[in-house]
């Protein structure tokens, strides 16, 4: 931490500050400028720099090491790849994870799982608790809906990914499905994280809408600190001041992420554009971005569906794309 | 919900359109204008509305209907007036609520809470669970910490609020405190708002850092609609592109809400500024704008505090404080 | 400039970026932490931070100087009041502007300024040139609109600000007008703000849509560079995610921007909010936070007025409102 | 316009609206619902939607018609292409624009230009007049740039672009360049658009910082208002709560204004990362997202640059990434 003091200010503040931190037991390294003094502050104690900026001659005071441990590259040089029964997501390894926003009948799960499968898809995502932001909408179909989901998955030889929205939930969950995701709007419910921190099994870690990319990296933090090394960080659009379009998707987090973290950043390019014809686009400029891999809502039967149908591609529609993104893998040396 | 067709779109696609909202289950009024048509979609169905601007031919599909219905001045014009033991907040009766970020001990709260006591304060804060950003800072007493805020709150025959993070922590919350806080990361925790609906105490809905003022209703609808009418608001700063200051304090938003619902907002300054001579300013300016309350930080010895010291007034300038919002809500014909 | 090193980086790294500054001018006063090496650059020269940033071994680059100098408190700690003609607007002082969106014709000007003088107002405000989203419409009566403004205002002994749009302008407002403003959309028009830094009246300076509160001041550092020492500081909103009003009044700037500057801060509640009905409350809360004056839209007859009619207030309310403003400033010890 | 009414509100309301709207020249479509009724008002007339919102019993009023005629899909089915000398930007013809943030000497853009011919680049970039936030950092050559670059541009059968920040600047700018700029600060500043709009060279029009892309689009229409028709789009980053990166480049806009308007729309990745080694991704993203061309710093001497060397790429760098993106460019079907 370092404590950069007012210009010209007395010596009397600058001992202050000096005896405010070796009280909270910081070591201090003074470095006199020219008109103004720098104080490092060293030591492993978690404090409130906002507590010495209230000092008086303090003019800012800023952290330099950073928040995040275990999900940052100084940690960890290498990229994490997550592998769940033979399927790899990260270090070169493109996932797709496919399937409708919310399960409905099995039927459904059934007619859309054989078209995924048969197009190469080898993950298969799909809601049974559904959050939603009014009290009057369809919430999901509960434990019904991830029975369904497993058992068509295992007839298509297919992974499960689904959405967890509270800690109670957990055990039913690991009954069911091979990767957890967490809602963009449970980010930073912490209690969530911490018992997924417990678990073995990998997480998909949506950003919030409007969580910095340290918050999202923490959010990681939280699950990796509980001994879950098995995370997947998902960005899925963020709020702007733009509204023409549903959010924005950030397409340029990826390499920046890529850069401080070792973790694997897939995109949801579905419910950032909100609309179907958006979904291509996106989903190729992300791979082409750096993207480890895209989780993408398909149905099979859109105009019927009972949520998102609008964002959902037709089997069709994600078949051509399936190719067209495998085309462009291949061209950036990297494979789905 | 009006469907605007495309200028010069074709009597076929117009067709197509109105056959399938009729499909939906929704009855269409046509309005021809010079080149542009218009349908209304009549019927309580809920539709999403991408679904139909999908449709060839059509140009926007626009929601009339507000989603809130409960929360809604259309539904209870007069003002709610929340009274808890005879300490009311809303409709012209202005709440003072105060106390540390975080209890820490007996003798903290104890001595923090006669200062405020004295000052004529009838609702003491503080918090048990925290959720903070990162997994190695402090989390808080638990259980412990709530019985401490109990304890003091009745020796000064005042009210305890404090905030829940978790389905499960209710039950022990209803034994401690008068009035549950949801925390700004928890305000679309909806399974957390629908267990908080079937409790019959009041409940503080913070805002969320980038809650829309609509989704922060509808947040307030999900308790309401499970038979909880006792929902404060509560404003605590947004997110915005400007980093110099902590989160933007919102007061414009006080008289927005006003108009829209009927129930009472409060005001957060504490947490929206993060620095305790910013307190005094938007306290007053809160106020002045019409708010209903305020929820302020105050620790008998910031320089000591575990978390949020920084933020948190000395007791005698919230003393000091307290009296000049007092003159002001005198001038404005409003009481404390 | 703090040049934060990588945790356990090379020797040879710390040396080169060593090298790398001294060659740009700067003395290195070198710093070792535990595990980590911070580099002082003391210097006068500008450079880019980026450029340090980018070479191997480094963390992050600190500025720790001020960008701005002639708008800070710590060149000039006591407030400025401009004063022109007798009327004074900060420090203590608080000014009040009003008057229509557009001047439209001289009975509208006549009888708006009648009214407003006869409430108090000494400042009469009117837009002559026009900055408006759509080339189709209205633009503004151009230098028959300023000639209006000062007949009116010399009838009623008022002063006489608009808004100045470009360069090329300026020496016809130096004709007519007391108080040249620039628009939130050319905050950064850096010729234009340099013309004016070379003009002897005063400059009243919106805050962008999204400009920062530093932007804001290097813009204000623009105009007093040149040697324009009287500039007024004017928020009048930012731009956020929530569209449910038109901008965000980010009255918690006030006392951010009074803490590091010594120029007047005035707010413009009417184009902040776009709504009569709230032009009240912002301005009630933007004087209990502190703001050194307000600039309100008033027109004689908003229901006829050519633009911004529904943020305009009547004479009437505005009369009452200025009256209330007035005991609230008494409040606060404090003039109009 | 639609003027959706309170539910259950009165005839008498809805009597007054309608002769409000007629009074103003418009013709009033009633529609009446279960409960609730809309006013359809059919006109030509400009009128502010506040005016009628602020009438009893309105519930809200919706702008059904777009602002924008020219720069719209509506008015010109078919993708505008811009042709300056053979060069194409626009339906599938993809312009690489690329060069030094700034014009320091002739050496300099000689020694760039060289390079970047030898690559396959048309379009020459410098800056000769800069838009800097502080008035201390170094504003550009002037009109000496221009010569520079102009000679350069010549001996290597290059084109010229080249930001213009005033409207006196525009007949020097003639006088060198083929394409003018106007930089994400000016956006909005009409009075150029306007002068831009009466020459008859391309306008390449960067997008605001916090514009919206109908804001955006309205300031096209503003230049092809004119009779100016050749105007080229410009992405290059918005200002978002993310502070990580230097602005988030919303590459999610692209094919958002590709549907809506005929325009060619490039992007800027420099300037929306700022920094070198994100310059590749973003490229590639961009024109897999469908961008009609990129604009990308490129110095010969990025550590000795006078401004942005942090953003430049190395001529080695910038020609494998063309190479690449050439690849990407024949995958997608079009090309370079």
């Amino acid at each position: 931490m370092l404590i950069v003091m007012q210009p010209r200010t007395s010596e009397d503040n600058i001992q202050k500050v000096i005896a405010f931190i070796k009280e909270k037991g910081f070591d201090a390294h003074v470095s006199n400028g020219e008109n103004q003094t720098v104080i490092g502050a060293v030591g492993k104690k978690l404090i409130d720099k906002r507590d010495i900026e209230l000092l008086a001659g303090v003019k800012e005071v800023i952290r330099i090491s950073s928040p995040y441990k275990l999900v940052s590259r100084v940690f960890k040089p290498e990229n994490t790849i997550i592998d769940v029964k033979g399927i790899k997501i990260g270090g070169g390894h493109i996932g797709m994870i496919a399937g409708p926003c919310t399960v409905e009948t099995y039927e459904q799960m059934d007619a859309t799982a054989a078209k995924l499968s048969k197009a190469g898809v080898k993950v298969l995502r799909g809601g049974a608790f559904k959050p939603r932001t009014s009290p009057y909408a369809f919430q999901g179909l509960g434990e019904e809906g991830l029975k369904i989901m497993r058992e068509v998955a295992d007839k298509y030889d297919m992974l499960v990914t689904s959405e967890v929205m509270e800690v109670n939930q957990i055990p039913m969950f690991l009954k069911y499905v091979d990767i957890l995701q967490v809602g963009a709007r449970n980010m930073q419910n912490f209690n969530l994280l911490k018992s997924l921190g417990e678990i073995r099994k990998p997480v998909l870690l949506k950003r919030g809408l409007s969580a910095t990319i340290e918050e999202w990296l923490m959010s990681a933090e939280y699950i990796m600190a509980g001994g879950n090394r098995e995370v997947i960080l998902c960005e899925r659009g963020i709020r702007t001041f733009e509204h023409i379009k549903r959010n924005t998707l950030d397409i340029s987090a990826i390499p920046v992420v890529q850069k401080i973290s070792h973790l694997p950043v897939v995109v949801d390019p579905s419910h950032a554009t909100g609309l179907r014809d958006k979904v291509a686009p996106m989903s190729m400029a992300s791979i082409a971005a750096g993207a480890d891999g895209l989780i993408i809502e398909v149905h099979n039967s859109p105009e019927t569906a009972i949520c998102d149908g609008a964002q959902s591609l037709y089997p069709e529609q994600f078949a051509d794309l399936f190719n067209e993104l495998k085309a462009l893998a291949n061209l950036l040396k990297r494979t789905f």
